[in-house]
């Protein structure tokens, strides 16, 4: 078993923003910083409501945000030091991006039975 | 650069299914097959546009796949040998999972001047 964890079950409707990226492969060291200075001013931010992040050894990554509501995705963007790093991925890290904003309507999960919380799989 | 790749530019509104999990750790080589296969399945399905897959060493792991219609999310689910994957992976193969279904309402991307395709990141 690991430590790895996913963000928390939320009652739709929210939204998501889907980021898909590849990495240049350039800076690592200083696109390792901006990102975990990123993921902190996020979660500070209002109507933030959980994220997951994962990136693969040969750069391709996805990283999910999940908020309250679309004007809470616009402030996020507008954030005046996330345009800083907006503008820097562009220039410095990335070789391409794809941004998906997204309603979403339905969730569900599962949960090993070896865990506290038991199964809980309903139908799509 | 790398050769890593996302799912093609696509025309909103659309669906997506976020699948977040995290792997209990174990039969490595089993989920690695079952895993192609379905990737194999998924493409092979009607209203199938595109996947993004990516898990960390630490077992977490975001795979969106995007689809024409909320039906054809519902008889990929419903696919006989993608039934057989997923109850495998709740028995053998995951320690959690958390499914869920979006509308995609819009959409941008960004590409490197120095790729073919140049630079294009509309507002949100």
């Amino acid at each position: 078993m690991n430590t790895a964890t996913l963000a928390p079950e939320l009652k739709p409707p929210y939204f998501a923003v889907i980021f898909s990226s590849v990495r240049n492969g350039e800076d690592e060291s200083g696109y390792a910083v901006m990102a975990a200075r990123m993921n902190v001013l996020a979660e500070c931010q209002p109507g933030f409501l959980g994220m997951e992040s994962v990136r693969r050894e040969d750069g391709l990554g996805v990283t999910v945000s999940y908020w309250e509501s679309e004007d809470a995705i616009r402030a996020w963007k507008k954030n005046a030091e996330h345009l800083v790093a907006q503008e820097q991925g562009c220039s410095d890290w990335y070789a391409t991006y794809r941004i998906r904003i997204c309603r979403v309507e339905r969730e569900y999960g599962f949960e090993h039975a070896d865990s506290p919380a038991g199964a809980a799989a309903p139908a799509y």
